[in-house]
């Protein structure tokens, strides 16, 4: 049967995907899915047969997990990436690992098409198409939501229903929740419906990754977390003991932990890369808790100028993380500066978790750059006050001048 | 009688300025002792008097705790100001105002000299003395902790103690705490003693200016808080209808609550200006809380780029208040900057505060820059989703073309 | 006679814009045409009567020279502005300007839409359309060059030159250049034909502005710009005494000077907004002047950090005019910025024109930062060489810390 | 004989250090000495023979000019390091070399200390001394000219010359140059004398390492530069067929061509890293041509946003550079960022050189990023007009909504 060619969509079991893969079908295209364990809460053989069910000609199922953690989580802890401050990018750091095993899939398959099923206002079209493109140019993309002939056709969930009921595609029959979410091993994000005004409070039942700190233990829990170079390579729990140095199982359990303290959630508006502000909800219980030790440690054991440089190189890879530009010479390059500023970065950190906080309580490290007698206000130590006080009169040379220049002009 | 001249020291009351003072005078000065409020817990009259009696020939004792809030404090409010991504400031806040004050009065009175207890390691006297020689390029500066005769002759509290009986100063009989301490309106630090290990826990007892998480209310405290081109001008409590407008009583008020829900802490290796690493507690009650409503407000009223750029001014701005510049033509350019960027972020946050932790729960802006329509995922609002794919195929063009390249080369 | 609406189009006199203006009148619009004067060499007459030949309802030519000085070309100046290290962006500068005025009249004659004659792959479709959209959000923009339609009919010079036939409308006669120009006051652009091939060295008859370096004067020309806060207000040649004075007629006497020696030629490969690379030859004769005359006076009257903080800012200006964000709240952030650092740059450069070259020969400013005594290495003047000892220990010891550190691990 | 340790002196033949040689050795130290070949012109076998005779008990003479090259040259080039706008660092560059070669002789020679003739007010002192101590924290250094002992007894030449006279030292009987210079491989640096008034023009007969543009060649000279992962490997002159390959030939060559036509000539008032302004001028013949084609290639082949990168982490190069900070953890960072960026810096690059200027006529690269098609305005080239529409519309929508918020609020 001759067919416009072969599509390799990524499912996710869903009424949207769903009734894209039959509507594709439709269209004259063979359909292949694709699916990512990224670490969300997903019957993934449901999906699958249900996918065969509609027509897809394979139905492949990765667990990318821990490629997830090595590709992109470990190299933002590595730099600190946050964006605008408070959000730690969980949705955008999936994305680049699960487009690059799509596409892997789409030529070991022969396929010519890849198709996904995000709207046309948000990041994560950008996302995965600038992925696709840049890992193959030649690539044909197929999005349904921004071909009219699709998104005219499904101008609300009764259409999708409609279209579900006509091809005999099983439905869910859960209420649907008044958001959307995405979730994967780092967070969880909510948008959508009920948050669209930036000034209504989450319902306390929206949160799912962590517990309401108000329901959170009364007793805090304390915890190490070692690193190598940048990297987490032990998490022990002082209170019982409990160790964890696979990476996945490490940060699996920050993941238990969290959740179990109510670490980690927040609530921003923010800007989308494509210039429209959007209000998110998140959820990164394990991210949060490692960012704050990664960042403490590097007090200890990171040159302060190689700090500076790093953060400000930080700030521009989480904004090329939040865009999509991952397959960039950009981000090569500041992944090389990365990874020459964490060679050091060896060492643990104790903290404590308490109802939505976490709470530094100490660091060390054999690479430490912290010297006690050189810090100590009472033992000299090496030390000699008047290069402190030189160093001021040097410093204070170009404020005198400018001052001297300033009252000349008002005499 | 004829004296080497006139100095205006900072004068705290304390065991070190007291024996400074009479140092100074022993060595032939005349002495004049000047005091800031600038929020700290003192009894300034005894104070006075104690520094009267040991030969201070006069005694200014001067309220800037208003200057202080709108001089520093709402400006690295408006900037966001943040020190290695985790200390406020409070420190180098406080240093421009009261050496600020301490000039004007030198100038006033007709001091050559004027004087001050910092150490030859820390930050404050770096502070200080750049303020000091900006304001005026002729000012004398004495630091008599970085003149031989002074720091051999006190190389310990010992020293300090005997000078001060033969001198008849009067010295307070509590015990030494265990650390050291500078308190204000904006914060508490704590450094040196036993916090000299930085693996050591902070002791419970240390803490001053908030409970414990642990021991504070178990039902949170709703408040909003208002402001105007990037400046608080209204906090009010929406549990008990309290409202606080005045900038200084609203930054107190907001001390209070932060201190009563155990908001603020921080315990950090930090790098100080001269190059040494250096561990700090801090408290910052108050400031906490208002850093993040400010941070969330600009997210639903201020432009991307704007905001991507203050924020680069802002790190900036941070060092700049760390290291002591105030005074200088580089920080007079970013206030600019700062300034024009906070045209129009008014509006209300609104926020939760529990057990140590400060939760976002919504905020409104007459100039919001979010557009509902436009953000919804189910509304056309004026889009064409036609747009985005030009968008992301545009922005592919550069990657394409670099992968081509790398493909070209490995063939 | 009832009509789709209408138009203001910005015309150009050429085949291209005038064909547009055939075309649209065609489609059923009212169409009125808009003739800018930013220096550039054109027969505003001709045009006009041209453009009521063919069928536009009205010809606005507008003399905005002046402003083109002083909205862009002044402030640009102040910045130092340059993009990727070589053009000194002499299109990017003028099209606010004409975007500002195009939209003036538009809204003032009535018109639902305004129109251009720009590719579909350069930057100024980009940076007319984002100064229309941002300047009136509702306008409504028609690029013929963008619509299938048009681009379709008219795929090459010939298909437009038979519709200028059909439709009677007077051609030049002159054979077309192999390359295309845009020329301005500030400078010429060249690019396209045979330029594509970036190897191709451009052939000396193309350039229009400036004379080949070889054929320029055998003996240098001396001049004197003198600057009032960053902005000049007099040039003086030292050989003849000429002397101007207004910032239009000085601006015009540099172009006639750098003209007459050859100076201000560029030949790039630059990346456009859109992603693609693109070869461009510029001359900029009086801007090369000014921008070096003004960097010098930097040299003797701006403090070194507030050099370093506004360096940074004028590249991100440089990237803000060339991508045509012009209108925007980043834009005005950085104005503020410059402005303020801009206060105090007062004073008087000289510097020597001699055959393609512009060569610094002494500086001076009322404002001067530099002070002699101090940077004498033969006189002590105020200066103790103990404090660079100071300095440099202190500057020494994170560098110490770091290879004490090093050397720890090697052992 | 017991004496108070073993110095190793940077030795330069001259008067300065001749006398600094003698009284080191005059307040019982053991001196060697230690003379850098780096390219400047210098008899060397004399200076030794000299040194010798003075009472050095050894002299190392070293050429160091291909390290010089290899470690600071080529990687500058590399960034196209550039210092304030216009200094292309020749001093700073050689600093680090001789520093290391000086720490590596002192430390097989088991000397304790190090010492040089650098004053107190430079930026020499700074460099050479922070990389001491960063080679060898341990170090200690001599610094004469801020020794009270010192400049106290040698307050000017005259008492330089009765010394030498005393201590029999020969001294080259050439009337003193009304400036001072520094030169190596790369540059020569002239400052202080006559130079000090910033307002006078340089005379003719200072510059040295160049002829006058107005005496140089009435013809111009054509050259083709080829790199190779952005490291020059071939020049080759277009008109003779003269080729060099060589690193350190190939630069030398390079020298000959500028220094025939004039190329590289500066004249500044730079910002020392201590805070005083210094006016220099500078002649780089051969560095200005390298520079100039490096980023010209980099235009062809090197994606538009890692140019941005490095372009901004070239700035804090230079900054690095200039105040001495190569041995340090942020050098290191910025190095591995550097080296990611020139991967694919291929290519070749034809100039002209004429009467002190050097033009650009064509390149060409195999890793070239230029797609002409892509580029044509006369080819579709895979492009559709279309997606240009999209880009800017959805680059618009944050710009019409910050001019909504402010039409609604002057309404």
């Amino acid at each position: 049967m001759s067919t416009k060619g072969k599509v390799l969509l990524a499912y996710s079991g869903g009424l949207d995907t769903s009734c894209i893969l039959a509507w594709l079908i439709e269209q004259g295209y063979e359909v292949q899915c694709y699916m990512a364990n990224i670490g969300q809460i997903e019957d993934f053989d449901a999906a699958k047969e249900k996918a065969l069910k509609i027509g897809a000609t394979a139905v492949y199922i990765e667990d990318i997990r821990r490629d997830f953690v090595n590709t992109t989580i470990l190299p933002a802890i590595q730099a600190n990436c946050i964006y605008e401050g408070v959000y730690l990018l969980g949705t955008s750091l999936a994305r680049p690992v699960i487009a690059a095993k799509q596409m892997e899939i789409a030529k070991r398959e022969g396929c010519q098409f890849v198709s996904h099923g995000c709207t046309g206002k948000g990041n994560d079209q950008v996302r995965f198409e600038l992925a696709f493109y840049a890992l193959d140019p030649k690539i044909q993309v197929i999005a349904p939501w921004r071909i009219p002939e699709f998104y005219n056709r499904f101008q609300g969930r009764s259409d999708l229903l409609a279209y579900a009921a006509e091809k005999n595609i099983p439905v869910q029959q859960t209420a649907a929740k008044p958001w959307s979410t995405d979730e994967n091993l780092y967070h969880i994000s909510f948008e959508a419906g009920i948050l669209e005004d930036p000034n209504v409070t989450p319902p306390p039942n929206m949160w799912k990754l962590t517990v309401n700190p108000e329901e959170a233990p009364n007793t805090p829990e304390h915890i190490a977390i070692t690193f190598k170079a940048g990297i987490p390579v032990k998490v022990e729990n002082l209170d019982d003991g409990h160790v964890e140095t696979d990476p996945l199982d490490l940060f699996i359990y920050l993941n238990t932990l969290g959740r179990k303290h109510g670490v980690g959630r927040i609530d921003i508006v923010e800007n989308r890369f494509i210039g429209i502000k959007s209000r998110g909800c998140y959820e990164t219980p394990g991210g949060t808790i490692l960012r704050a030790c990664h960042v403490d440690l590097e007090g200890i054991c990171m040159d302060r100028e190689a700090r500076r440089l790093r953060d400000s190189l930080g700030v521009r890879l989480s904004e090329i993380l939040y865009n999509g530009y991952w397959f960039t010479a950009e981000r090569e390059i500041i992944q090389a500066a990365v990874n020459e500023s964490q060679k050091y970065i060896d060492g643990t950190v104790k903290c404590k978790l308490y109802k939505g906080s976490v709470t530094m309580e100490g660091r060390t490290s054999p690479n430490s750059l912290y010297d006690q007698d050189l810090s100590s206000m009472d033992i000299a130590g090496g030390f000699h006050p008047l290069d402190s006080e030189g160093f001021i009169k040097i410093q204070s040379i170009r404020l005198k001048a400018y001052t001297d220049m300033k009252n000349r002009l008002s005499n």
